[in-house]
């Protein structure tokens, strides 16, 4: 998805909350902000929003010396979901059909996603999502290819979401690849938040080798992108993830939750809305 | 008040939806954009926020070579509010309290601002205004003052709001000078605006001369900068002018809702709030 004129302001305010995330003192806030006028100043009109994203976090990172901005924004947000997983399991021992209980506590958990909002309820998210119509449910074809694949790719989003996604792993008899960022962006999981989060005991945690959100496949590492291409099929994981891989075919199977008004525009359904979208070829 | 570094990403919001209502095509909004960020680059950091949206809105007129972008806006607000004249008649017949609901009037009317949003629902902004406990209530003071002063000096804010002040002019029995502006910015009332909503049958208009948000007293006509010194009470309507004149002292009385959470923040009332307010002698 190429980044529309609506996204600026975004930038700008993601910027400033993420500065002052960092701890970086007025000055330096301003100093940041200056800086990003000039990456969207100079800005390539094919870039994706994550592209951009990823200069400005950079830029942030740079401005405070380095280090995880996000780091206890992001052991909150998992220590929180890992304090839910008693009343998740219960939900998937009582759900009618666990594989679609799992697809929904996955997508469920995509609202940890700082780059919207700061602020979320999860219980209550969850409780939506739980009996929520999707606004597209690829999900028949989804279960036809889990059936037929040796493997699965799963790219991860962020911290907290990847306790949620662990049900989904767990009930999948196909050995789980677990691909996370390579380092620091927002709140997105690294293998640290991976670990936390136990996915290391139903799965093996890939690094992308990069550490631009969503997944930029030139920015990540040559054994990654040679996992990437022998993929048979793949579960992308929020925003992001669709913004940088949504012309990459039908072997991507996309799981989020609207939350941003553009990607909204762009995909044809509301915020608020849940998604599992088996991606088109391109045209 | 001072421009907060969040206030940025609004300026660039507020850019290109003001680019978009002058019918700027994408080339324009972007070319617009940028040009906004130059702005905030060489901003001065005593400017009020009034002071910054003046050159951005001046910015997109040039862009779009003059005219008025928010004239078929305006327009449809005013005939929005002249047709809710006969229910705010009815409201002010069946008051205990004229007065009380004549101000509760001309703050609801204050929802019509375009600079935080381009949405509202009028007639439920009244319901709700009408019974809604004040945040800030000079009213004693308000009252005192109506009493002992030859002229009130009325800084209107937007158009359509225009109709609403009227209950409270025509309620007054001290002559009113009713102040637009000099020019057009945003959908802040014009002479043209005001006398589409009858308010020259209740007061004198008079124009500030200036074509900046709220009342930035050295952008105004030597004419109007008189009045203003002049005028032993002021009531200052909206956001923008309490923005521009929350240090011009006790004489100045801010009526406005808190649309804007940074005002909120600076102000010390949340974003809801109705507010009658004395101003503050500087410090």
């Amino acid at each position: 998805m190429k980044t529309y004129l609506d996204c600026y302001s975004c930038f700008v305010r993601q910027a400033l909350e993420a500065s002052r995330m960092a701890g970086a003192d007025t000055e330096q806030q301003r100093s940041i902000l200056l800086r990003v006028f000039r990456i969207l100043e100079g800005l390539d009109p094919e870039s994706t929003p994550p592209e951009i994203a990823d200069s400005v976090h950079r830029i942030i990172r740079q401005e405070i010396h380095g280090g995880d901005p996000y780091r206890a924004a992001k052991d909150a947000a998992t220590a929180q979901a890992l304090a839910l997983c008693p009343r998740l399991r219960e939900l998937m021992d009582d759900a009618d059909d666990p594989l679609d209980m799992a697809i929904r506590l996955s997508i469920a958990g995509n609202i940890i996603d700082f780059a919207p909002s700061i602020k979320f309820d999860l219980w209550d998210t969850v409780q939506r999502v739980c009996t929520q119509p999707y606004a597209a449910n690829d999900q028949q074809s989804f279960r036809r290819q889990l059936e037929h694949v040796n493997r699965i790719l799963f790219l991860a989003d962020n911290a907290g979401e990847t306790v949620f996604d662990r049900f989904l792993i767990e009930l999948i008899d196909t050995p789980v690849l677990y691909a996370v960022k390579g380092g620091p962006v927002l709140n997105d999981a690294t293998v640290e938040d991976a670990v936390a989060a136990g996915v290391d005991r139903v799965a093996a945690i890939v690094s992308t080798g990069s550490d631009a959100p969503g997944t930029i496949i030139d920015h990540c590492s040559q054994e990654f992108r040679q996992l990437y291409d022998n993929a048979e099929m793949i579960i992308a994981k929020g925003q992001a993830n669709y913004e940088t891989l949504s012309k990459e075919g039908s072997r991507v199977f996309f799981l989020l939750q609207i939350k941003c008004p553009i990607i909204a525009q762009d995909i044809g359904f509301p915020t608020g809305s849940i998604v599992l979208r088996q991606g088109r070829n391109e045209q």
